[in-house]
């Protein structure tokens, strides 16, 4: 049975379909001194992978033709490195393939507090990082405060909506299907959502949120941040993440008017999650303590084989993902 | 000797001139308990009383006939109400006359530190309140940093820039005029200068901020805030406080993109200077200390007399003042 992986076949115009990969073989470099030979178990897939594709990431870009770049879960199956052995659980950029042979530098030993290796990408790996930067490092949540986050589905969202739940928060989710919504409401406690597919955006913020708006973690950008804009409380505190809403097309459209930031007296930052990795172990820490304790909850989409892994990023990109999207290698 | 005030004579079609306004007799009210009577010594003007004339300004018109409004700085005389006693000096909003008996909540105390009075109106008044709430409460200024301010030769710019300068930035204000450029550098200690009317502001911000921008304290909007949002540093902080480029259409016009504020992991902060009363005291403080240390220019244009008022108002209006306009009473 030969190894796969997948490469970039055409940059992508608009929303990349499946025909924007391609699955091929691979092969495994020689396992000399100082490499890691690795089984990858889940891949993970990110929405900054569109702006990798397009040339837009802060990172380096993938071109057709590169394989495709992203961050796995393995497990060490050989190791000519001091710093693993057989067994280990590691994490790193590893593409989207099923196995690898790697120079030790390049994989992480991560901890999953005896929970699942597939949370290592999840809520106790980048997303849950970026969750607590944008909750505890670039803001100060009180409670009572109103918390609205977008993309409340995703890891980072429900990450960021549980943490400033804990945090004493009313947290309302914008999500983008009813399924999500109600898991958002009985299984991650959240006070409220709205289905903006479904409702009016501004009707449903001015019904969630009768308060206005203390706190807003923004992976969306476009028309959903100027409506937050227009109905934050006086010292509002937004933490601009994610700009989902423009990744798919190539320009820089405007902003909201800075009336609004300077009427609500509001501070608004830009985060930026490889700043935060001093942060890691504390985020990983408080997250699975909050699962162990039965306060966290974490909704996983797993779709099995790299052959789907194209079918799954795609579903990712148009919004049809409920929860942290992995692929996991069988 | 009897006592003056001005009126609105007739309403101005156009440019206002010294035919608009009449100087007539003043007389007083009787001093009854709670009332204080002052001198005034400057008389503050300011654009914004030519929307009021004509009926355009949010604040009540003045119609033909009626006292003028205005700021003004002035000196107790005699005093029936607990706060104020002869000698203090005040500020309130008492009209273009040389003389007033007025109720004593219309009066608030004003320090001065030994300095002219008429700085009380610019920048030891709400004006440097404000640029110290952007300078010390809503930023953090270290040694080295690269400052723009814009609307850089009006009292908030140049006590904001004198503030960074004092915190070791290096300062670069965007002005209109050669005048004010050269004023700027040469008295206010500015680094550099950047005239917008004649040099095109991106490049000239290229030109003058060769290592980016580090904090930006934004009078303005539009698209010199755009300009700046292009150019920001990795953990830039901008200050929104004024929106000069919007004040004159009705609409909210976009901002710029939130990708500016995240690609730079920037902190915008909206500052209404009411909210920052509280810090009156420290402001006025630490501009008078640096005056008195020869460290803080100040621009003011100062017409001697109320029979004269009118043509400084006809000057202000024509663009042919620099610095705080002023008209002081003799």
């Amino acid at each position: 049975m030969s190894l796969k992986k997948v490469i970039l076949k055409t940059k992508p115009e608009g929303v990349p379909s499946v025909e924007t990969f391609e699955v091929v073989p691979d092969s495994l470099s020689s396992l000399d001194d100082g490499m890691v030979h690795v089984k990858i178990q889940y891949l993970s897939l990110d929405p900054y992978m569109r702006g990798k594709i397009s040339g837009r990431h802060l990172t380096e870009a993938i071109h057709p033709g590169d394989d495709m770049d992203g961050e796995v879960v393995a497990e060490v199956l050989e190791s000519r490195a001091p710093d693993f052995a057989p067994g280990d659980t590691v994490t790193g950029m590893l593409g989207w393939r099923e196995e690898a042979v790697m120079p030790a530098d390049a994989l992480k030993n991560v901890v999953t507090h005896g929970l699942s290796p597939s949370l290592a990408r999840g809520v106790l790996g980048m997303p849950g990082l970026t969750a607590y930067a944008g909750t505890v490092n670039l803001a100060e949540l009180r409670p009572g405060m109103t918390a609205v986050v977008s993309s409340a589905a995703g890891p980072v969202g429900t990450t960021v909506g549980q943490i400033a739940r804990a945090k004493g928060c009313r947290v309302v989710g914008i999500a983008g299907s009813d399924e999500k919504c109600a898991w958002l409401k009985e299984e991650a406690g959240f006070a409220d959502t709205i289905n903006y597919k479904t409702e009016d955006l501004r009707a449903g913020l001015d019904r969630a949120c009768p308060d206005k708006i203390d706190y807003y973690f923004d992976n969306v950008g476009g028309d959903m941040l100027q409506a937050v804009m227009e109905r934050l409380a006086v010292g509002a505190q937004v933490v601009l993440c994610g700009l989902m809403s423009q990744y798919n097309d190539g320009g820089m459209p405007p902003g909201p008017n800075p009336a609004f930031t300077i009427i609500a007296r509001a501070t608004i930052r830009g985060l930026v999650v490889y700043d935060h990795a001093a942060s890691s172990a504390d985020a990983v820490a408080m997250v699975a303590g909050m699962i162990k304790a039965g306060d966290f909850a974490v909704q996983e989409d797993i779709t099995d084989g790299i052959e789907n892994a194209s079918t799954a990023f795609v579903r990712l990109m148009s919004g049809q993902t409920f929860g942290k999207t992995l692929v996991k290698m069988i």
